[in-house]
């Protein structure tokens, strides 16, 4: 029996180094001490407050259909968080609950683009975005960034490939990289969407990791807030993984449309899950801190590891949980190093290349093992590239 | 900003009878004792015992990323029980676990037809169908079940729409109109989607509340195992509507193809939701006929009260926790009649025509309130039908 081509082609053709995440977890499986740091899965489970309160809700009968678009108290907090922090005017008819921030990804690209549409993202990338964009029936255009602009995308990159497009998916806090786009970036990524009549759809899930400078939201952008949809989330603000709630935030037309397809493909998102998320967000900022706090002690261990050595370079990751380290001095790709390692001291990191062509000859390493841990390993690594590079 | 013609035209023009859902539950949300007798919630939470096992597997840790496809003792639990049910051999790789039985209607017709494609579905109709099958971009087909068939599909009406297709939907036992199909309707279906090389999706999220015969999974047919895919819940069978779990049964292939479209859309299901799904499976058949005892005590009921007048014609529902009356010799559409029935005795039932153009005529009737509640709410319905046909 066929299937369609829209899942069919959905998954790109070749190798995309998961493999090497997949070898790591195997062997960790089997009770080898592999030191993990490839996923954005946090070392602390769901703090047990947030539990208590999910338990009460589920007991308390919260446990049938939950409204369609969320709990009018979520959406409103929701609401509340994001215009606290970006200043753009926010209600609940702009905030659609979703389960999880790759469900709103999806859930963005499948409002603005139709089959055959183009639709841009940033190269790195996030491991799902061109297969979210296929799964749509879009096709997915890479736009570079490149690695001697800090992986920052440049304005002419984007207006080269824009015309034509629908939309174009952006991620800052970024994952892979931990670059924070600039201000400088953000007014050229606004020009272009402008210029071309593009959705911007904004990644923001990160915003609560910054370690230097400050998250700026596109959507405060000057006339920005009519065109861009934010993708948000509690997994790694408030290491919320596993419960899967996040949220779309945009124009209140587009918002109901979602509302609608929403119906179609997830019919909403526990109600108890909605009420832990609610408890979380009512907690501020200081539960938000106290989550990010161990990744910008371990940049800092990372980042005195670094000023020791020249083998690797590597700019200072600004947010998110991930350094992405340029290993081309020991002449090996990035796929070669992380098997090296794996293979040599059982450490696993991210190939660059798993993240698109303008990361190769780098790995991205996650901040998520506990700090003595994560030195040591992350010194064993150094070491290995700087015996490469000499 | 334009959005997507996918997400603009994903719902139908016009009223479709949901309104008067709307103004019933806003009649109830300012205090009037309405009625409702609409929509499939039961009157039940979920068992405090599922509430547990779901605390302890999040208090235990399991609040990080699941397994995408699902976890493997759910998968197996799932398999275990669809080849006990059906007798089609199932392993865990023909099962993805997915959130809630919506979801896994929409990835099913999105992994087998692609923009434009035609999707055939019964006419009475579950509400969200048409809108998933056009959410997918395809176009969605009814074929009408007729009154005097009691609703069981014709083939030769089956067939006649099938050329070009490539997938038919299926519902039983069936929401709205409460038939279970008989083998001569699964062997018609079966002969047009073997003649026309259609997937068939069948949904059987009411496999465990049957009042009259047996339910027959058209997979178990011979040959149709490698064109089906089953879409399963947790939702109606254990009392779980907000806990949004369910599952998709199929070929190895298709379920390797929707783990992927996972990945891209719900990055998988809260690993505490998984365990307390596997804990309520494990508690077997006892649980499942606990939770549907209620609704063959109304349908005792109804039919004890049916059996006492003349203006209302009914079949016997033989299962889901519906019954779809024919108040045609009112003299009333179902939607006149339901309007009246909430203006006059604050009565909420949905209209027949909110389900298709075959159940015009009629209103659909939820067996989810209270015995003794619902016992004098429907004979106050009856007599309403009563005075109006005389």
């Amino acid at each position: 029996m066929e299937l369609s081509q829209r899942i069919t082609r959905m998954i790109g053709k070749g190798g995309d180094g998961w493999d090497l995440f997949f070898k790591a977890r195997a062997m960790a499986d089997v009770g080898q001490p592999v030191v993990e740091l490839t996923i954005g899965e946090h070392d602390i489970r769901t703090d047990p407050r947030i539990l208590a309160a999910m338990d009460r809700a589920a007991r308390g009968g919260h446990t049938g259909y939950a409204m369609m678009s969320g709990t009018d108290d979520l959406r409103d907090a929701v609401a509340a968080r994001v215009q606290a922090r970006t200043g753009v005017p926010t209600a609940r008819e702009n905030v659609l609950i979703t389960p999880g921030g790759q469900s709103g990804l999806f859930a963005a690209h499948h409002a603005v683009c139709d089959d055959g549409d183009r639709a841009l993202f940033i190269d790195p990338y996030y491991a799902t975005y061109p297969g979210t964009i296929r799964a749509i029936g879009a096709q997915a255009v890479p736009v570079q960034a490149r690695a001697e602009d800090a992986f920052q995308p440049r304005a002419d990159d984007l207006a080269a490939a824009a015309p034509g497009a629908k939309s174009l998916l952006v991620n800052t806090p970024n994952n892979p990289t931990g670059a924070v786009y600039s201000r400088a970036t953000l007014d050229g990524i606004t020009r272009v969407c402008q210029k071309h009549d593009l959705w911007l759809i904004s990644d923001e899930v990160y915003d609560t990791q910054v370690w230097d400078g400050a998250h700026l939201s596109p959507r405060a952008l000057p006339g920005m807030a009519e065109r861009t949809l934010v993708v948000g989330s509690m997994s790694k603000s408030h290491a919320m993984t596993g419960s899967r709630i996040g949220w779309l935030v945009g124009p209140r037309r587009a918002i109901a449309h979602l509302a609608s397809l929403a119906i179609h493909t997830t019919y909403g998102v526990p109600g108890f899950i909605q009420d832990a998320a609610l408890f979380a967000l009512n907690e501020g900022p200081a539960l938000e801190q106290e989550i990010a706090a161990p990744f910008a002690r371990r940049r800092a261990i990372a980042m005195d590891i670094l000023g020791r050595q020249n083998a690797i370079r590597a700019l200072p990751p600004q947010g998110a949980m991930y350094m992405m380290l340029d290993i081309r001095a020991t002449g090996l790709s990035g796929l070669d190093f992380a098997e090296r390692l794996l293979a040599q001291h059982m450490i696993a990191v991210m190939p660059g290349e798993s993240f698109g062509q303008a990361p190769a000859g780098h790995i991205r390493v996650a901040l998520t093992v506990a700090d003595a841990r994560f030195a040591e390993a992350f010194q064993t690594l150094v070491d290995m590239a700087s015996e490469l590079a000499t």
